[in-house]
């Protein structure tokens, strides 16, 4: 399963929700990249998982109490591109005469290079979970990294 | 401001954060790609929207009605590589034995060419607003798009 290979990102598409449908573990980490790359997951209102590990428990622990469902796909935006950058973050935001009113957003931020340098084509944005800021999270707080 | 350059990925995300900052409309659009193509940005707890148009009004709002606010951002994990392609989906999900019980997710998933063929590295989901499956978003149910 390990082994699989996907053709295009269509195939790693449509196998990832195959997984998800069946509750399958092993087939739900086939889609993922096996090297040392971050590779980076947010379940809904969720905190950010970085790595294999962290990510394969995420859906050990989803597929151990999760019911027979069905996952359909809709509304499918593709977005190509020979020069793209992804970037994972965190948004702590403040309010200058509140210390005390914080928020933690977690974001992935993607940016294409054109004629005119690099634009932003992607924000995804959602509430982090309490706590999420903490370094509980063993990949946190490392440097960043570049794929290949 | 629409002609500004951002040399590098870092460039045009720290000028997202400095326009988040200033509640400054114009410099936040500078950052966004500016042709035909899709552009796909998901506010917290938000709908999915796509297109300048969408995006520019969704920000107006939220400057319109923005405190003073200070953003950090930590943890940034960056994936680039030479093929990456981005995918933004909605998930319906369903319980077979319940039509009634559906929920909606907004995903974005990235994918990355490796040796063995295209492997997810991003998944990023949060729960969609009630109401998002409607057809009230004029570039919904679009073919996929390529870039370039």
């Amino acid at each position: 399963m390990a082994g699989r290979i996907y053709p295009t990102p269509q195939d790693a598409e449509a196998a990832f929700y195959e997984a998800l449908e069946r509750s399958d573990l092993e087939a739900m980490m086939s889609v993922w990249a096996e090297d040392e790359e971050d590779i980076v997951c947010v379940h809904p209102s969720g905190a950010r998982l970085t790595g294999q590990e962290q990510v394969r428990e995420s859906w050990r622990q989803i597929f151990a109490r999760a019911p027979a469902m069905r996952v359909s796909i809709t509304q499918q935006v593709t977005l190509s591109a020979a020069m793209l950058s992804v970037h994972s973050v965190h948004e702590s935001f403040s309010l200058p005469d509140d210390p005390r009113a914080q928020g933690l957003v977690v974001a992935t931020n993607v940016y294409v290079r054109t004629a005119a340098g690099w634009r932003m084509i992607v924000h995804h944005a959602s509430p982090a979970p309490a706590g999420s800021e903490a370094p509980a999270v063993p990949a946190a707080g490392q440097a960043p990294k570049t794929l290949h």
